[in-house]
């Protein structure tokens, strides 16, 4: 017999159907034994009577969460009985046949509630079990939807998904790049991505002229309730364009996503555009919350920041450095502040911000060489290290460069917002700790001497550090 | 004025359009200078005459590959200068304007043939530019086409897309695995993924029933041509199933995408089911080639190899070793062999092969944690060294566990075969050399000291290796 889901249930009244599932919970009535069974698709109520001996035998022995195999027929359930919060609680179960699949010990914790209040360390170690919550499966299918819109978007729009490598290489922003040893050339390194940049301008160089990737992206830094190692950005990169493109694209992309996915919450098209500036000075920050009731969970204020200057000085240091990155084209009027007061420059820099947060940079991107090797020379670097570094992206910009930008939302952030989260870590499948572990597969974890010598490295002494 | 792409040049005819792309081959008939613009849609007709005097003077400075703008008057083609390879090949575009936005160097290599004949080192050194030849420009975009086809089926058929971590745990088989140094913890490492096999079954156990990823999968083994350090795989993982249900799965899907993608291909529907002893017999291969004419192009024979061994002595060290992995459930008349006589034990284990390469291997997994047990224990495992490695995964198993079963087809080798290439590299963006070198970005490459002291690793003496 075909397995029939929960949620189709409805659908078989006075039908025999096969269910599978866990049983969530078990009730005795008098003699009677009620399972709401869940399967992924969501809940059904099995009654088993003692008119049904063998069945009404299995379900005696069955405990939360045994996953159990069942046939039986649909029924009305008697007037009184109905579950109007339940989509099948029209429909009960009638078991006639129950065959148990695996039976399971009592869970470390509960999952019929919402879990907040569950250490962080326990709900990560039980991370399968945790994910059996209604809440986090439901953020897993939401995140999966919105992805889905996303691409089918990107592609009628003529953009093209692209998979950039993994195993790249070391740059000087490179501080918390990850290194991944390689065992073929001893004392040389790959570096994990911070962002698939240059690989997305190279595809501008090559004629793509509509990139897209959702891509991961991987940064070695102290990590907060926020952010994580590892996370996921819509990467876009465009040819032939200005601002206004890339800025366009993005708020017709998540405004028709907003009303095909959440047609409840309250947003305001076309987003505002504040001046880089005003923000500073109405604000205090470049990540305004323009939310006019902030305790209403349904209002989503989405807004541009523009005209960021393209420098500005490290606040430790003193050293000059980009607001965003040193690929970002300065605007037009700008350029001649160049050499004698950089700090003036304003760049094409364009941030979008919900709620406080900053969901996404981008830019249009520098395409003259010439320009390029002054703004690596400004951040500190000689030419030949400039070279060194860079020599690929300056070289192929004399190959006959397409004037170019994009902008990367990161997916994580905005899914927290969507689901009305407190962190990123509620909309991701297997999230590491707030300082970078997996309790449950005990990550980072020692390798051995043999697996050490084959990459030619060596644990040098101890630094001060967590253990 | 809105930019028109190249190939919609044939609706505006009459009217005046703005192009931009590369000017590819520029040539002169007496005073008319011809130019054929590309852009990422295809190729157009510039006519550039000397009456309009401003863009004649800026047209006589064009070289190849140069990037331009203009504008200009759509007009059809003088009968006999219709080009009907080219499907913007009745019309041409009269310049009016002409800006250059771009100029270009003569390219290390041409971009108009198919390049097969370009040495490796060179065309990845430019892959920016070998990326502009259509051939692989097609290659891209079909890979692209497969993988929405497969996202859609996948979705429309109830499966979520749920991202697995990068930064994961080294495992035993972990002799191939790439190590990330902590740097929070020292001494300690994350590995990448091999594959997402156990967070795929830790999913099951989660509740999630139909699970894929379009997955990066990295491995640290000597390449060679249809091999690459990091691949991609369709990840599929199911619960409640059997073979003969993952087997179906992935049969109807591949089936409807070749009728809708390669509709021209040739291929035998329902795949062939040969037996392993079978092929063996019958090919000396479990990855038969069952084409009728090996020299037809557009002949795609798949099949099913069945009933596998479970495990093998290794040639080299006659160790005793799983033939798939070691999470494979045995056929249920063989697991009875396990402790006595295991190499007559048969898997369920289903292969998924095509014109001689395995496209994918997928199994139904052990459920049972004591049977797993054994199995890591005649792989040689002690029970606190299994424990150690893959307790969490014998602890879910204790908390209800579904039966299920999945497979992984790799998605660069499958491209290689659809798109008639005779390596995976043809269908990659940014592939690496055989030796695992991108010339393009000097990757694998040295490491500042500070980078090493602050992960706490030392190069130690170097063993011999690639230099």
């Amino acid at each position: 017999m075909e397995r029939v889901f929960n949620a189709d249930t409805t659908k078989y009244l006075g039908k025999t159907v096969k269910l599978q599932g866990w049983a969530q919970t078990i009730r005795s009535h008098g003699k009677i034994i009620f399972i709401d069974l869940r399967d992924i698709s969501g809940l059904s109520q099995i009654v088993v009577t003692p008119q049904n001996e063998k069945a009404y035998s299995q379900a005696q022995k069955i405990r939360p969460e045994w996953v159990i195999c069942l046939e039986g027929t649909v029924k009305e359930r008697p007037q009184g009985m109905i579950n109007p919060k339940l989509e099948t609680g029209k429909v009960e179960i009638e078991a006639e046949k129950i065959e148990i699949l695996s039976e399971a010990k009592t869970l470390p914790f509960s999952i019929e509630e919402d879990g907040y209040e569950i250490g962080e360390e326990k709900r990560l170690k039980y991370r399968y079990l945790d994910l059996r919550r209604g809440r986090l499966r439901k953020n897993l299918i939401a995140r999966q939807r919105v992805t889905a819109f996303m691409r089918e978007f990107l592609q009628k729009e003529g953009f093209i998904e692209i998979e950039t490598p993994l195993l790249t290489k070391s740059t000087p922003e490179g501080a918390r790049d990850f290194l991944v040893p390689s065992r073929l050339y001893p004392g040389k390194f790959y570096a994990l991505p911070q962002s698939p940049q240059q690989y997305k301008q190279l595809l501008m160089v090559a004629g793509i002229e509509r990139y897209f990737q959702i891509a991961r992206a991987l940064r070695d830094e102290d990590t907060r309730g926020d952010r994580q190692a590892e996370h996921t950005q819509l990467d876009i990169e465009m040819s032939f364009v200005e601002q206004n493109d890339v800025m366009s694209l993005l708020e017709n992309l998540i405004s028709e996503m907003m009303k095909k996915l959440y047609p409840n919450k309250k947003t305001i098209v076309p987003w505002p555009i504040i001046n880089y500036q005003d923000s500073i000075k109405k604000y205090g920050t470049d990540k305004p919350d323009i939310r006019e009731n902030k305790n209403d969970p349904d209002e989503i204020a989405f807004a541009w920041i523009v005209n960021f200057p393209s420098f500005e000085l490290d606040k430790q240091t003193g050293e000059i450095q980009p607001v965003h990155h040193m690929f970002v084209q300065p605007q037009k009027e700008s350029v001649s502040f160049l050499d004698k007061e950089p700090l003036k420059m304003v760049s094409t820099q364009y941030d979008w911000v919900c709620n406080g947060y900053e969901l996404a940079s981008g830019s249009i991107r520098i395409t003259d060489p010439v320009l390029q090797m002054k703004v690596f020379k400004l951040l500190g670097m000689d030419e030949s290290d400039a070279k060194g570094k860079f020599g690929h992206l300056l070289e192929a910009f004399e190959y006959g460069v397409p004037p170019h930008g994009g902008i990367a939302p990161g997916i994580d952030r905005l899914m927290m917002i969507l689901q009305n989260e407190p962190n990123i870590r509620e909309v991701i499948a297997f999230p590491k700790t707030g300082d970078s572990r997996d309790p449950m597969m005990d990550t980072p974890s020692l390798v051995t001497e043999e697996q050490l010598k084959e990459l030619s490295i060596k644990i040098s002494k101890k630094k001060k550090g967590k253990s």
